[in-house]
């Protein structure tokens, strides 16, 4: 057992030493260009984690929600609630295109959640952005690619973080992100016929 | 415009006809076996926002951090200083393996925090119960893959939530979950230098 410990603390030494190696040589600060997309879940709850983080950091930060505004999530509650100091929330989206059933509003609603993410993109204040479920819009192009892409690669402050979600992110937007992470669904009850359930869902 | 609105309209009726009656075949509620599991990001983060969404519901909550004991992360400071009501924290492990380098405290740690676990599973008021990290216990043995499994499928209340999060998911606790989604890095900073970094890591 003695033995089998002593193994290990030395397996375990080797990993810490190339792990530290390979640390050592990332130095760099950046204000990054991130995004969650996929089918699977946590792609708009891992970025309110990462607001929440920003939070307990003390970095002031700002999220517009492209696409729920008609739902009242949890977490769009909670900033409301809890947060509204260190939290600016825009709300432009009314609800998903299906419910809305209206193209022109729809449009409109982006171009309006799009001026706003500007405004708090360029803010030398505000240090993280969650632009949340942007990249519905972007692909049905009520918002246009390129100039958000130019946006965010011309106008973004060097070190200020950017997140955007949503399924189907355009190729454009990946290859101008510096992190994506795309979300994989591997099974879900919903074929089990269980319902979108609230802290679970939304 | 006014013709490509009106079609626009047409197809998204369509739509919510069709999504409002898959919907309405999903009715059941059921407390899930959750796993956020792969090598992309958002596993835990994911996982803290579904704390903040239960927090913003008032479903009372409950945290076990089996690795990163040793981290100050933002989320942990977050619940411990703003939502100590609402959610208990415990935190067991010490770290990554190879920082603490001794198996045999890993292994302590692993099941003290198997028991908490335990403890907030079972406790009726408790409604959902985060297991961070849990897979790089499981994956090195330090806790027995039959034995979570076993108590999860027979203990468990029924209406409770449990999610468990880290790499290399077991297969037992695939096959056992409800709701699975790989994290999957599509493109990471880190081959261009840039560290770790506040807000967005940690």
């Amino acid at each position: 057992m003695q033995d089998d410990n002593t193994r290990h603390r030395e397996k375990m030494q080797r990993i810490k030493a190339a792990r530290d190696r390979m640390i050592a040589t990332k130095t760099g600060e950046k204000g990054l260009i991130i995004v969650h997309t996929g089918k699977g879940k946590g792609k708009s709850s891992s970025a309110f984690g990462m607001v929440m983080r920003c939070i307990a950091h003390g970095m002031p930060c700002a999220v517009v929600q492209f696409i729920k505004g008609n739902w009242l999530t949890g977490e769009a509650e909670l900033l409301r609630t809890r947060f509204a100091e260190e939290c600016r929330l825009v709300i432009s989206g009314e609800g998903f295109t299906w419910e809305t059933q209206d193209r022109d509003r729809d449009i409109a609603a982006a171009r309006r959640g799009w001026e706003a993410a500007k405004g708090f993109i360029r803010d030398p204040e505000i240090r993280f952005v969650l632009l949340d479920e942007i990249n519905i819009a972007l692909r049905y192009d009520y918002l246009d690619i390129d100039e958000v892409v130019a946006f965010l690669l011309e106008e973004k402050p060097p070190m200020t973080h950017v997140v955007l979600t949503g399924r189907n992110a355009k190729p454009e937007l990946i290859e101008a992100a510096d992190l994506v992470t795309e979300m994989t669904l591997v099974k879900h009850p919903f074929r089990d016929g269980i319902k979108a359930q609230p802290g679970v869902e939304f």
